[in-house]
């Protein structure tokens, strides 16, 4: 009901602000007998951590985790997965001035009016800082679907209007090492390089911008995703909906779709002749029906530019009197190449969900 | 876990299949004390219904629903209202060619594989027929939420590539009478035209083509929505994408917010001096840390083009093998106007169940 | 939230009053591919059904059913399985006496303080009417667990205070035959007659008495339940306890168990030397730790007497002033023989669930 | 799915194994602006945590709390609240002999079965442990219902075949005064003395015994609980079927209800002429139809005697075979003085949990 929960079988809660004692997550449902691989889940929160480069907020945090639970002996059990996130970096007094003052595009306004009291340094429960705990949680996810041989495979498509040509990928590791190749996260290294110069020259402006991420989802079976209102891409779209300052989702001819013709627009079945199936175009995206049909999933995902920025902005404050904001303080230009972890760890928890949520099927 | 239920307070369940008996709905945590208008709901159902203009499939369908329980002397009583919608032109021999053959970009491939038996008529489950029982369970929300001033209001914003110019809504009542003046439901008349032209021309041809709808919310208190994941924008955003046909999703600034500066993108508080707090501009959609904000909610849902065209397509059968399909049975060209009383009644219930879970804020 | 939804994976929904048009329930995940035998759910809907013999109430109401979705070609699909039951005998005349006074020991009081309105008549939404959409529910729960030879048996094992000896069910068939050649339901033809008796004596004196079932599953797998809050007897106990006047649910050593010592009560284990694990004893009646451990399991469900009786009774009316309440209509003088197939159907409906949830450990 | 998460608006989940990291809870829903009593909380651990006095387990555990989340300048936020508790006495080598062998009567076996791995040391997850995560969570909830003027007593009623007669209760505070004067946890002095001579004897033999737990809620309003599946003496039932070693429960008239006549179990209404109503009896321990009906709440829950004992045991081991367990440990004799803690946390968990359920009702 409070929201602090996703999944079905899958099922993750986070808890904890970006200037408490630590944030976290609990998974409950997680399937027993998977090997922790401490190592790779520290890999990728380092991916999302702040602080990893020139194009990043300098705010410091190892973002190092813990586990208290559910592990035994190097392997999950089935109990509980509890995974602690120390907070570091907590210079609260940074966050005075906005203690009575709403940051105009913050969450201050709105938590402020719903709770009626808020944690108000560094946005509280409304920081991104959360989504760390979400890829921890992703990241326990990937472990499963690698054993399954399915990838999640995400990169900076676009920022501002500088887009990367359209991928084709034939090889995970290949476009991961592309993608970790440059401190944006495009696997296109050209483009790269244009994007991370105009964020650099956004960032000494004092001022941000937005982006967009492409997704893929390579080697999902056919089968996932429940009619009618749990369609697979319907919560993919929650999914990346949820993660924050995102604005807008579509997947397989998405947006675009919608200027075109049926005729043009089906994908037409085929056959290799041994039984397996495939279309010969995928502008369904690799869902039908809110059903995965065995071709790539693909998606996209938009994210606004960053609302703080280094010039001040009129405002009001909690007495609903015209006030001024400061800026300052430590945060990202743009905050893609950071997201590209949060969209691939909530992508891998939609699909373990349904993969497990299929399972229902399978029974004989 | 199945999938056919949505909400978590005003918690919708549908049943049926679109050449079964009947389709229809369950209510579970209907508030009691509702005012039921019978005419009401059938005049909501009437908007999606087909064969009610040129342009729409000619399919016949009355949509007459029942009440079975919930209801009493006029007034919901809080326990479950079911309300069932039979089905009358059941031509179910139309689709006996479709019986061991996958029609391309359906959800016959999937569900076959998914479940291993299907109700291959009309497409059974995955039908758009479905969402009629949507729209009565959503004409019970719009009830609910005109007591609270709320109004829910969409319109046809683009067929193919025509889009219709930026709205600003005044006034509710003005707002549907505009839309309700067409019969492809866009309020701006000259736009109306030229896409019923549009669409009645590729009904000629034996086509389809997709559009666009664009969704305002008015009058929505600040506080709906829940962190993090309950997002009011990410549940909004599963409910469209949980409509047939929906490939994308976005609201406030959009897709377009991603190629902006924070300096511009970013919405300045302002109070009127007695205490009323708004923002100068909208970009965020009325949405702001996934809660309401007191603006304008905005947001706009993309449709692909209908998938069956009057053209034979190759494709493959149950055995793996190829096969053509017929371009034969009774569809829709576009499927926007009908969608427009689709996409108001699932935001109405998204409302209605954010509206009742921040019920529980309000405790004294 | 509104609390009309059981069971997490094959989740009912019921929804209707005793005096509306009709009553009825959603499955939704129930599996495809059950065959769905029509006499069956009719025969379990007649064990429960009014007016069946000289100590059951003299309403009458035939249980007709009707399935509006979710099969085909007498198999289910795996959508949602809708069965409606028309009310027939609604003589809500009889109830006009109960519209603004509370009758002592029913919902009328707490319906109208909770709600601020009610179907007064016959008890609306609170009448155990409400259980025959469980056991039409609970039936299919059955077709699918016979299929996995799992039984669910229950029986009369005390009225008032006249117990029946314990029992020792070798033949699943053999029970059901010895059960049901008696109208009290009890195994035992001694005890039955007296039992019988009983019941005929005090209906005659226009009052009510109380009863208790006790219920077996047999043959049900090792691991069903979830640790640690969806422990297997407490999702049986629960479902035991939302059956109209049920007071009291225990299972294994049960009540008698907290009088024991551990060296008296522990269930060694044994092997058969094939790998077969069973205990010696079963005071812990088929579950540990809250998972089933393969044998037997049992329990005891507690019904208090009818509240309706036949003496007119003093009681205050909703305006909160002294009244009297009128000793008529037509009613249960012992609710137990009809109430064997709704613990039936409501033990069959945590199995089914359990077993599903557990198909998610399963997964190779 | 998993079963570790508790109430559906004032929802906990926890996490943590008897010989891991820690143990805790995450209570997502929990409204803003309780302030947050920790000497209340920590009372309330110390009343269940072991070592406490001559008949209870001599295992040593501080169970001292740290909350990480959800708290801010002393008072909730409404955000996720995490509790952790970290283990300290963690003897594993004490549970070696336990490695491969299945102790009777315990959740060994059927959770090696499920999960195909289990943490031996000293339960695991399925340890009593766990409920120290609950008690911390009810303390929080115990801190809003006071604050409603709700009081959640229980005392220690039997102890095998010694009771306590029957309480009643005038004041809070008494209670709890001469329920802590005593080790056992019995309000009635003479019973207490008795029992622990009892419990004391059996201790030294190194055996174990059952007890029973009376819990009574005093001042609910009318108007908690949801029908039909979640009537809150269900909710109760399960709440307490799902502490270890709970094998019965009932309220109100209970098992000895079963027995009576209707004429003598109505609880008839009555009015002090001010509009308060109340009942002249009752039978129906203060809930009708499922609703909370304003008079005191009472129930039953019977606790069989603990498993581990000091003698060897017959049992089998992973392999299948024939084995001996050594009775050694350190454990409870009697599990009831610890439990009342356990029992009040869960009845506190259902009430705030069905309070705030019900403010959805009281919207205008």
């Amino acid at each position: 009901m409070a929201g602090n929960t996703f999944g079905q079988v899958f099922k993750i809660t986070t808890f904890g602000e970006s200037h408490g004692e630590a944030i976290g997550v609990i998974i409950d449902g997680c399937p027993p007998n998977i090997e922790v691989d401490l190592d790779f889940i520290q890999n990728e929160l380092d991916k999302r951590k702040p602080g990893q480069s020139k194009i990043t907020t300098q705010r410091k945090e190892s973002d190092t985790f813990q586990i208290l639970s559910g592990v035994f002996e190097g392997k999950t059990t089935g109990t509980p997965l509890a995974i602690v996130i120390p907070n570091e970096d907590q210079k609260s007094k940074d966050y005075d001035h906005n203690k009575d003052t709403f940051r105009p595009s913050h969450a201050d306004y709105t938590y402020q009016t719903k709770y009626g009291i808020r944690d108000h340094r560094g946005g509280g429960r409304s920081s991104a800082r959360e989504t760390a705990a979400r890829v921890a949680a992703g990241a326990i996810a990937k472990l499963y679907l690698q054993q399954k041989g399915i990838d999640v495979l995400a990169h900076v498509s676009s920022v501002g209007k500088l887009d990367a040509p359209e991928v084709e990928i034939t090889n995970a590791e290949e476009f991961i090492n592309l993608r970790e190749n440059n401190i944006v996260r495009c696997v296109d290294a050209l483009t790269a390089e244009k994007m991370i110069a105009l964020i650099d020259g956004i960032r000494k402006e004092g001022d941000t911008i937005g982006g967009k991420i492409t997704c893929f989802i390579k080697n999902c079976p056919v089968g996932l995703g429940e009619p009618v209102f749990d369609k697979l891409h319907a919560d993919l779209g929650k999914a990346m909906l949820s993660i924050n300052a995102v604005h807008g989702f579509d997947y397989g001819s998405g947006f675009d779709g919608s200027t075109m013709r049926g005729s043009q627009h089906n994908d037409i079945f085929q056959t290799d002749g041994n039984g397996k199936i495939s279309t010969k175009t995928n502008f369904s995206g690799g869902v039908q029906g809110g059903i995965s049909n065995g071709m790539d999933i693909n998606f996209r995902v938009a994210f606004k530019p960053v609302a703080t920025i280094m010039s001040n902005q009129e405002t009001v404050n909690k007495a609903g009197e015209a006030a001024e904001i400061k800026g300052k303080g430590r945060h990202d230009p743009c905050v893609v190449p950071r997201a590209v972890a949060i969209v691939e760890a909530m992508a891998a928890l939609v699909i373990i969900d349904h993969y497990l949520r299929n399972q229902l099927y399978q029974s004989k």
